[in-house]
């Protein structure tokens, strides 16, 4: 079987160790794999399944020879170094929103549209975890009824803001035990017991930047320009996990048991909607894990009949981000080992 | 003047003491107090304002001679000890849902339907803390262009509780500090860095009583009896305030500009909506105080232009609570001086 050259860019970050960690999880061919990161982590090591990394400098040289590159960098990052990794030969799975909505780069997620992958030109975007984990949630109504209109609210966890967001919330909580000043500077307020609703920079009609995102990759994602969306995102203090409450209305009707039947056969879903015995989702219980948890499935009480209300809860450093990626890079794998087998 | 004799049942709980203390605030006119309480709390004192108050056992025969009482007690205590009262010849304002539908009992928001209130056969009910958030950030747009259907998403604090999810809420921090074992008792999960997404029990549709409460109090207070209301009632780990994610539809368009202006005239709201300098509503900043913060305002983005959404957060103990029930008894107070002044 070939076996694949791989690097990871910003593989000191959150999004990036965790793409590591998915990579050796997963067993892939992997022959040689380069873990970049800026000079300031380079020569800094990782253990990771009994096995120590070293991480280096990423250069405009790191890419020779490279098969795929798995992109967790932000976007300056990103843009600086993927066009050189393309230029290259590489295939990039980018986790930025660099590129996401580029008419020539896919925008991909495996339970939803995997067929799109292919059609790549050296790039293939990653979505915004709080879009990957609702699409997932919503792929086997849609499938069934064709979405028309999302409204939703979410409850999104620190970690989305990187290890960074995970070291503020344990360092305020700290804080406030011992009397001694908030410090804030991964999220603009105090984020312990306290809700922060704004996640990226507002536009001028006062949507902020996660907020479009959830329309504009959703569209895109499910090649539905039309579909409607009404999202609010709000940074809560968990660590990881986000969580959302959704109000879905399709083109036709959909009952809640026949929902509950499609999602239980859904690819990449749990579902946990025992309401007698107390079971639906919960960040805690859905951190460390692939699968999008859905629950409270029930029917909109309001106007519409052909909607559904449900919420969901997904890890949004693997699913949302890691896992994604490198189940896209899976996808081209075995695509290419059909294809050799077939010859 | 005329000054009063006044009972509050439950008086040693989150409620109660808060009910004791805007009574205090407001200087309104108390003749005599009696701070009524279950056996196991009689005797005790409370210091409020450099006075010493003492708890008394709630008996059947604790309200001769009362003028109000503003109940904080549950519906089981709340269903014993009113109807003596009522007897009595006393007006009571009850925190309880055990009352809120009856026809016969108003439920009022002063700032929404203060004229209900004087329709009272002796007690008044005060809604659900919710609802009441809800429904004071949308008057002055309903007002406007009256409301036909609401999507809401709670964030509820532990709060909503009473003291005991306060003081889980803490051991479950120190506990996880100190790993130690966690304890549940308030509510059914761990709440400290989670999200639990029940508040009552659920129906046979999958809604819990909380959502049920936000349309079935929203039609009764709004007299809308065809209001649509789809709510999600989550609870966050913040200690105070309720925030809330509505997506509001109107039966005739409402633009933005003119919502901010309605809302800036409104009864018991701060608009805050500043996106420019990142000022919106927080649980934090909107604690141990009365109004109902309303921000990140905007034009629904998804198939309705009569519909707009909202972020707002209310101290879910004071608006949400006690200071509701007190502006209750206030009208009533301040109507009996007026008529007093005229005669």
């Amino acid at each position: 079987m070939k076996s694949y050259n791989i690097a990871i860019l910003g593989a000191s970050g959150a999004v990036g160790t965790q793409m590591l960690e998915v990579l050796l999880e997963k067993k892939l061919p992997v022959h040689e794999l380069r873990l970049l990161t800026s000079e300031r982590s380079a020569g800094k090591t990782i253990r990771m399944q009994d096995k120590t990394f070293t991480f280096e400098e990423a250069t405009k040289d790191s890419f020779h020879n490279i098969d795929f590159v798995l992109s967790a960098a932000e976007n300056d990052v990103a843009k600086r170094f993927i066009p050189l990794a393309v230029k290259e030969g590489a295939v990039v799975i980018d986790n930025s929103s660099a590129y996401r909505l580029d008419d020539d780069v896919p925008l991909v997620i495996p339970e939803v549209n995997p067929k799109a992958a292919f059609r790549h030109h050296g790039i293939i975007a990653n979505p915004n975890c709080a879009t990957i984990i609702a699409l997932v949630a919503l792929q086997p109504l849609h499938a069934y009824a064709t979405l028309k209109r999302l409204v939703v609210s979410t409850y999104q966890a620190v970690s989305g803001a990187g290890i960074k967001g995970i070291q503020e919330l344990n360092d305020q909580v700290e804080a406030i035990r011992s009397q001694q000043p908030i410090v804030t500077s991964a999220f603009p307020y105090q984020i312990a017991y306290n809700l922060i609703p704004q996640i990226g920079n507002f536009n001028e009609e006062g949507y902020a930047a996660e907020e479009m995102k959830m329309q504009n990759e959703g569209r895109k994602i499910l090649n539905l320009p039309e579909l409607a969306v009404n999202c609010t995102c709000v940074r809560v203090p968990v660590y990881r996990s986000h969580s959302e409450s959704i109000l879905a209305e399709f083109e036709k009707e959909i009952d809640p048991n026949t929902a509950k039947k499609l999602l239980e056969k859904g690819s990449g879903i749990q579902l946990m909607d025992d309401l007698e015995n107390k079971r639906y989702p919960m960040p805690l219980d859905t951190s460390d894990q692939d699968l999008v948890y859905v629950g409270r499935l029930r029917k909109d009480l309001s106007l519409h009949k052909n909607a559904l209300s449900l919420w969901c809860c997904g890890d949004q450093i693997r699913k949302g981000a890691a896992t994604n990626a490198v189940q896209i890079m899976e996808l081209l794998i075995q695509a290419e080992s059909e294809n050799k087998s077939e010859a």
